[in-house]
């Protein structure tokens, strides 16, 4: 499996001295070693950007990587704010399960749910047939069916 | 989708008063909470035991609620040391998802597999194909293909 | 024991939609129930503020509750960045144990100084004779002999 | 200072193969790591023991450190079922403030009274004159005056 991190609130840090987040290292890797996970991958870190930063040439990359690589199944860790656009940018590739997810609370909170949407994200990019995915609040959208309520702060079915 | 409870180390809770752990309420419901999911789902937790004192009839139990409940996804949090077993008893059931999960360490501590299990879980039973399987480690096996290997703390592949 | 709150990273949650920390409830309701803490206390929540942006006039409203008080305990939570200033602040009011604390990461946070910071604070305001303390890094340290090493991220004696 | 781990609730771990607590390393070094502590410190493993199973040759041996060590600040890790019984043996001990603590719930759990205990006999170890204490609940109790309520889970003045 391949891991494409590019930022979000799932990697978010925050430093003291600025009282500000900043995005930080991939959580995933240390997700995977505090949960031991065993499934082989390899984690390229593409970009560290709030979502909504994200622009059309970001995105180019997201799916040259996607389209290049040899894996067939693919993880991508994204803000959730536009983690929707950036699925359908990606919809047309063909012959490979691409997932997307992020998370709503950084994984380094208490109360996240950074930690159970990577594994959503990685169960179902080895059990869903080729397509485009967005794993969010334990459910697995297909990429265009989907949105996120900003005010109830959930993905939903549009 | 149908989640069924059975015990094991992901609930296992401690009293200080005996010195020992002891299993307590399904802990899913809590983690659901925590992470926000918002899939349609229905608990029935069917006892609490640690997976070695898991029997035929309690087996007999698991695959009778199965068989006759009306979700064609089925997750069950399970004891890890049988988990093979029960996943074994219910390999010949037709038309219906089935996924087994648990803990290698109790949801209650600091550092648990339990809520990435879950979600990996969770992922898989909406994306495979009818089937009975294992999400441990970050991987989705088919049952008859796996076992706990306990000197290692893991699930591998026979 | 009187506790009075002010702010600062300690209390810091974290809003999604507008990338950005505010400062919320105070904690320390949550920490004593978590903890069992037995102590008789009261909270008051004077402000909630960065202590960059405490002023005069909130140091005048802490330095009054503190003289007019009937507790003879009194522990305040407070952002790190101006603490040792509003130490100095309270520094010549008689008879009374005064003891401040903060952290540097909040107590929303897995890994977090906030919880320990208020236990040695709560053990200081219940043992030091009258005089007003800084609580910080697991040490007591006199007003006025105390600086923040923002570069080292700890408290120092001067 | 000086710290004295013995065991207790505080250092259990768990161990899955066997389904029951252990006590492991003594929690207060990472304990001390993770908060920042910059307090300069011993610290001595005498014994791993349920305080259950702390018999009149292992109080003695905690006496002798406490009487020839050179610290005058004492904080000892203990299990709090016999925790009362180890302060009395230490009462008589002059010139040297000693402070007993432990927790309810070990501290690998999400939710647990350790780390703040830990602050809180640190704070007080610190500042109370000579004398031997208890921190638990977010008190200080004197020796002699203070026993543990099991039912209610929690110490209390005698």
């Amino acid at each position: 499996m391949l891991i494409l991190t590019t930022g979000g609130t799932i990697d978010k840090i925050y430093f003291d001295a600025k009282s500000e987040y900043e995005i930080g290292e991939p959580t995933i890797t240390h997700i995977f070693q505090e949960v031991g996970a065993t499934l082989p991958h390899e984690i390229i870190s593409l970009m560290r950007k709030d979502s909504l930063e994200i622009n059309d040439e970001d995105r180019a990359l997201i799916r040259k990587n996607c389209v290049e690589c040899q894996a067939s199944q693919i993880l991508i860790t994204h803000g959730t704010d536009t983690m929707c656009e950036t699925a359908a940018a990606l919809q047309d590739i063909q012959g490979k399960t691409i997932v997307l997810t992020g998370a709503l609370a950084p994984a380094r909170f208490k109360i996240t749910d950074a930690v159970f949407n990577v594994g959503t994200a990685i169960g179902a990019a080895q059990s869903k047939p080729p397509g485009v995915y967005i794993a969010m609040n334990g459910q697995i959208f297909e990429a265009g069916t989907v949105r996120k309520n900003r005010e109830a702060g959930k993905f939903e079915r549009i």
